[in-house]
């Protein structure tokens, strides 16, 4: 490199004005400039300091400024009949909509006030299920969340016996750190601190998608484009203020904790994994407990409604609709926010707590320190111009735009992030640096991190591409699949197995190269920042993906409301997009999760003293055989969660339209509240068993087998949870809509196996039915499965490496 | 150790004689015995070479010669309807069965020479099905034999560039080893030889099976007791005779080698690697090709004749029958004789190559070097005292008796086999030896080998009984499963993923507290007898696994040949146990091929040169990651092919009831011709895809990316693998035997769900269909895919460690 930039800079003749050398120039100017950069190996970032103090919060801040602008907009949208109680903030209501633009497409019942009246009451209904469950939820989390808070203080604080005298740092023993016992009184806070955030981004995400589910509805009588429009910007809403918050409240917390550790970086950035510990422990019962809800209803009202009674989805009759809609709320919205915040804070973490044993820590580099902080803060700004090509520069106009809609939100953050973390990575990274690599010191360019960082990105936008192949019905996999719906129920299931299995080849393949190409070059470190990368566009990302459950809801109420044929239709082509797009933040959501959990691993086998993890020792691979299991056995407990309390669920609306008199004729109402009381109590006492068995084992397996058995099973849960957890996403995506391919009929080759209530159809149900609980509940949760068993394992790892291993130590 | 033994022989009155004591005392003997015997570290086994030299071949014959004399027994049952041309030899066809014993229970029908001519016809029929599809799998598997023949000689013999010179040993510099164009050679012979064997196992086992299936359904005439002992005697005959040649094979084959290798052990074994190879390769096409055809078949047969036209399973009208009935024979019979002959070659190759490069191959210790042989000469004397437990020594009146039968001769074959271990152990080895263990020698002491096979024993009759627990419809896993039926096929099949899921932890804990005992004690020649320990047994294992199928042939022989309402019932008892039996050993096979790969793998890594194989080096990790996604790739491939093949077979079967007139009312016949051929057409196509995938991903990843990343591809594909199979098989039994238990409502329970045609029965069938690629196709070959790529990496260990990871050398 050195003589090929001296033979550029000395002999500029030798760069001859072609057009085709025009590209050597450049990429050997670039090699220049890197040349020269890399000579100056203790340089720290361009960035000053106070710019870096400046810059996060105020990016943070701006994020949550658009966020609440964002509802502002959607709120100018009317619910209320009552014009007096109206919550907008003007715009007459007669031909008029919110924006005050008169309504152009006329639709019968467009003035109808009963039709909002019935929306409104509806709309409430919902988001009253939903808050008491999740009421309920955090109560019995809450009380967890108390225990284990006193577990983490009482296990960290017992590494030094409790004592509260400062000793000599681990890695510089020059130095004086502060005591074990500080880490674990503020890894506590930490971890309370994380876990309320993670609360709170859940219950505002429904809070945000329940206030936008009727207004989508209400729109929908305007235009596709209209209830698009409302739908995405609410799901913007909770994507900003949540990656916004998050960042906000972890840069406050290391500040905060600042003021106490001083120079004693290594304790600081180890007490601040508890936020991550934190923010993914309540995403697991966020995820799991919503999961179980949410499809419980589901499939409940589904058994019932559309295969018994033969009447359509989210029909007012069927007594589970209510919960059903609820369940969209607190599982695919609460949960996903959870989850995605846990993802991002445990990244964050991962990356910080590796960095502050780097050169950066040691030299006490503040702002490369926070790189990955202040790429969290390019992504918001990046996500907030990338939201504007769907909400103002284009209009929706028609339902095919809605897809490619969609899309290219993914393909412009993408790219304009790339150009994003080229500046981040060279404004807030010294030219060189090191990294620690299992007790060496590797060196790294700062280029090398960029590409780290862009490796990550890009594989989340193949992962998703590869997921919209395999789950939309635009695609062969999925037709095939809905083909396969001629023969009956079983080769349907057949189909979608294996296009589940095949799925996962070349996720697998990208995160492998993700991992390859950053391991290599900055060892854990790199693995954290191309997880930071991945989930670097995580406000639109959620965007995107809070959008399919509230244009769900936004069906349902239009069923619900007895809104005309047209509405539903318009909903319907919203949520046909919605299933796309969850089943690619699903893939995202993945994809993070097993960069993160290795990310996590690798800081939490440098945190524990580990060297090596060699599979040729029989403790290590009896915990990856046994790691592997894992996600079966978690699996096994969600899903048969999932069927049991679908089975009460199918009782209570069987008694009901037996037992209430006029309830099919629609002259009398079903009881909506037990339902949703089914859904919730079995939600409750299910999601305590695989809570436990993830919390557990990593704290069962590290006392008493030591830390060398716990990195294998994490490295066997890591690697065998993404194939199932991919799998089972893309195949319950691909039944759904192989069901909806059929139900909409567009296609000569779709109307051959339609209409809705043909033999293919049930059979194509059969499949979405069973795909429910996959997709739904036990894939989405074997994420957290693998990045909360790391994420324990690195905040324990002081509590393992001192106390664990007792089986073998007395043995 | 030595002190207790000193106190107990110094101060015999220490040991009071009270009864609590002599357990103690006896306990003390014998660490006594052990101390005492620890102290001579260079004896060699007790058992001369000579004895070792004649025994071993002595008990392989042993082994073959009772199974002919269980053929000779099944013979006497005379299925030709013509008394000239009868091939039993001797007995009275009036009133008379083939033992000369009166027909004691009258049934219309036993006398009518028609209904034994129907048999015959229909035996022949599916005989020259079988055998004309072995014949067609065999030319295009000869052609893959001749080309992967030529690959191993060329890629071994340039490890030394051809060269023909003699070389110092790579573990004993002193000595003079062959080259490397030795091993070539005759790792290519002992390939062509294991080849061969598997292929006439597979074989011979379909032509019993299919020699027995019409006698078993005659004699169903007179008892179930009769009919059982057929079906079981044949299976011992392919169990015996496979276990046997096996052994023989194996055994002569070292002998003729030692002539030209002389004191080169370390060649000599390396070579003899060849035979483990050749063996499981040629079962990957029988299990992929063999559970293709039958899967298709079966799932055609099912859906147009159960589902859509009502008419019961094994209908003569039905012309997927013939098809249906030949894919039990070359899928479950040849498939799985060739699956367990290619585990056992290869733990026998596993061990003998590790014992080579330890004490037993340096000190030349013949006996000791044989011990692997040794376990398994015992293991045929010892099954067969087991089966005379069920042939001879007691008698089956009752349906009921049945599956304890089969569950005695598990626990008695398991019990004496211990003692026979015992035994081996103690006049076959060293009391004290070494074994190599990654580059250093660990001391090992005889009674701790003796506890290695015994946990590999005894873990195997756990997963048997789990196995067995999770699958048979006595216990309520199964009935949970049929109770979902209630609501739909989409519960049934929610309740059966979760049920295989969670039937994977106990035998997982069960594999991995067998490695973590034999890996601790002596590596991984520990694990490799452990494997052998599981299949020390296999005679009785192949027995009770053959039986199956052989008893679902007389079902569908009964059924198509028109025999009564008694006689079928009788068959289906029998097929019900041998629904559960097959489990069992396809968990046996399961859990034999996870120590066996686990063996193979620490042989690989041996030979290879490499110490240790981290997790935490990108090379290792991603090969982990894409090693556990490989099964996934695998399984896709399969399903969709069975799904594919089934989708042809259903259109044909439609065309032919919907052009043949009469077909439906029984006076025209099928084309049973036409079934055949695609079932035929379909698997020998549909097999090459996923037979390349296994076999070329070894080769590429050692080429290209050399010995670590293959370690980390062999090591995620076991870890992985394991579950999936284990599952698959587990779902797929648990649906068959739901589907069963509706329909033979034994219980209360039972009979609220069914009669057959109600709609939880209809339910059922469909997981019944879904679940046969799972239990039949996908799940077993698993098994093969993780043997087979740590085995062929095995072999090609040198070329990769010489000419392997280029794409890292030139990067």
């Amino acid at each position: 490199e050195e003589s090929q930039c001296y033979k550029t800079t000395r002999y500029p003749h030798l760069v001859t004005p072609h057009f085709l050398s025009l590209h050597l120039t450049l990429s050997f100017s670039l090699r220049c400039v890197l040349c020269v950069v890399s000579r100056e190996m203790v340089a720290s970032a361009f960035l000053p300091e106070l710019w870096t103090e400046i810059l996060i919060p105020v990016c943070a801040v701006v994020g949550i400024v658009f966020s609440l602008f964002q509802w502002f907009i959607v709120s100018r949208v009317r619910v209320s009949a009552d014009q007096g109680a109206s919550s907008s903030s003007g715009g007459a209501n007669n031909g008029k909509n919110g924006y005050g633009d008169y309504l152009i497409e006329e639709e019968e019942g467009v003035n109808d006030q009963s039709v909002v009246a019935k929306c409104a009451e509806i709309q409430t209904a919902i988001s009253e299920g939903a808050t008491s469950f999740l009421f309920t939820e955090y109560r019995y989390v809450g009380v967890f969340m108390v225990i284990f808070a006193a577990i983490i203080f009482v296990f960290l604080g017992s590494v030094e016996g409790f004592s509260t005298e400062n000793k000599p740092c681990t890695y510089d023993d020059t130095k004086t750190c502060k005591p074990a016992l500080a880490t674990a009184a503020f890894s506590t806070i930490a971890f309370i601190l994380g876990a309320v955030t993670s609360v709170l981004s859940g219950f505002l995400g429904m809070k945000i998608a329940t206030y936008a589910n009727a207004r989508t509805t209400l729109e929908a009588r305007k235009g596709v484009g209209k209830a698009f429009i409302v739908a995405f910007r609410s799901g913007a809403v909770m994507g900003f203020l949540l990656a916004a918050s998050g960042l906000l409240v972890l840069y406050i917390t290391i500040n905060v904790f600042k003021i106490y550790y001083g120079e004693d970086w290594e304790g600081l950035f180890e007490a601040i994994t508890g936020y991550g510990l934190g923010g993914s422990s309540m995403a697991l019962f966020g995820r799991v407990g919503g999961g179980i809800y949410t499809k419980a209803a589901d499939v409940g009202a589904d058994l019932v409604g559309k295969i018994e009674r033969n009447i359509p989805e989210d029909d007012p009759r069927n007594p589970a609709v209510i919960a059903d809609n609820v369940g969209d709320n607190v599982g695919d919205i609460a949960g996903m926010g959870s989850d995605l915040f846990g993802s991002y804070a445990e990244a964050s973490c991962a990356a910080l707590v590796v960095a502050s044993i780097s050169s950066f820590g040691i030299n006490h580099d503040f702002t490369a320190m926070c790189y990955p902080l202040l790429i969290s803060s390019m992504g918001i700004l990046v996500c907030l111009i990338t939201t504007l090509f769907a909400t103002d520069f284009f209009e929706i106009k028609a339902v095919k735009e809605i897809e490619p809609a969609l899309k290219n939100q993914l393909i412009i953050s993408t790219v304009i992030m790339t150009v994003g973390i080229a500046i981040v990575s060279y404004v807030g990274l010294p030219s060189s640096f090191t990294i620690f690599n299992f007790g060496a010191q590797k060196v790294v360019k700062n280029w090398q991190l960029f590409l780290c960082v862009c490796v990550g990105l890009w594989a989340g936008l193949i992962i998703g591409f590869v997921t919209e192949y395999y789950t939309s019905n635009a695609y062969s996999p999925v037709q095939d699949v809905a083909d396969s719906c001629r023969t009956g129920a079983a080769t349907n299931v057949i189909f979608g197995l294996a296009l589940g299995y095949k799925s996962v080849i070349i996720p697998i393949f990208a995160i492998a190269i993700s991992i390859f190409v950053s391991f290599s070059f900055a060892a854990m470190y790199g693995v954290a920042v191309a997880a930071l990368g991945m989930l670097s566009t995580i406000a639109t990302g959620l965007a995107i993906d809070a959008y399919g459950p509230i244009s769900d809801n936004a069906g349902g109420i239009a069923e619900m409301a007895g809104m005309s044929h047209r509405i539903r239709e318009r909903t319907d082509a919203l949520d046909a997009a919605g299933n796309t797009t969850a089943a690619i933040g699903k893939g995202f959501a993945i994809g993070s999760a097993a960069l993160v959990s290795l990310a996590l691993f690798g800081a939490f086998v440098s945190r524990a003293g580990v060297h090596t993890v060699d599979v040729l020792t029989p403790k290590v691979i009896i915990g990856l055989l046994v790691g592997a299991m894992l996600p079966y056995w978690f699996s096994a407990m969600t899903m048969k969660s999932v069927g049991s309390a679908a089975l009460k669920m199918v009782e209570e609306v069987r008694r009901q339209f037996n037992t209430i008199p006029g309830l099919m004729e629609g002259t009398a109402k079903p009881d909506y509240a037990t339902c949703v009381k089914i859904s919730t109590d079995a939600s409750i006492k299910e999601m305590i068993p695989p809570g436990c068995l993830v919390m557990l084992t990593p704290l069962i397996v590290g006392f008493f087998f030591g830390v060398e058995t716990l990195s294998g099973v994490l490295a066997g849960s890591l690697v065998s949870g993404v194939q199932i957890a991919i799998s089972a996403s893309n195949t319950g995506g691909a039944w759904d809509n192989a069901k909806k391919y059929i139900e909409a009929g567009v296609s000569e080759h779709a109307k051959s196996l339609g209409p809705k209530g043909s033999e293919p159809h049930k059979a194509a149900v059969i499949g979405d039915t069973i795909g429910d609980p996959l997709k739904d509940t036990s894939g989405p949760s074997l994420n957290i499965l693998i990045k909360l068993m790391a994420v324990e394992s690195l905040v324990f790892a002081p509590f393992f490496a001192t106390h664990g291993g007792i089986l073998f130590k007395y043995l």
